[in-house]
């Protein structure tokens, strides 16, 4: 939907608007309504997502790389790491 | 899959290791390979995705609601919102 701007604009640029989203979530977990919340994590993710395009890395299939069998330190679906460790 | 261990730790506890996975993907959008960028991709969404659901909002659900119809701003499946334009 915005790849041509994002390309022009180029990764610094772009990754600029997504830390004015990530800023903006924050204000609404701390102070918003659920409606709210909602549409600045479609903004975060919109940004995320674009930014992936510019760099050709596809964000579906790295999920599905990192996450899609499990944790990736224990390989559960309901991660049973122990609760010092990483995530 | 991390959302015991989420709500345990909090939003606020959450949001700062979305942070940390953010300079991590800033890191890897400057200096990582392809392979690097897209499982630091793959994180910061996930991130993403479990404080969403901490606060019970469907970030699935969230996107289509602000850009299942094209752009907020021009209503186009391609942005042609003026450059100048917030994205």
């Amino acid at each position: 939907m915005y790849l041509r701007k994002d390309v022009a604009r180029g990764v610094d640029g772009t990754f600029m608007w997504l830390m004015e989203e990530i800023g903006e979530l924050a204000a609404a977990l701390r102070h918003g309504t659920q409606a709210e919340r909602a549409a600045e994590f479609a903004d975060v993710l919109a940004w995320l997502a674009t930014i992936a395009n510019v760099v050709e890395v596809d964000l579906a299939e790295a999920i599905l790389q990192k996450y899609g069998r499990g944790c990736p330190g224990c390989g559960g679906y309901v991660c049973t790491c122990p609760d010092a460790g990483k995530p």
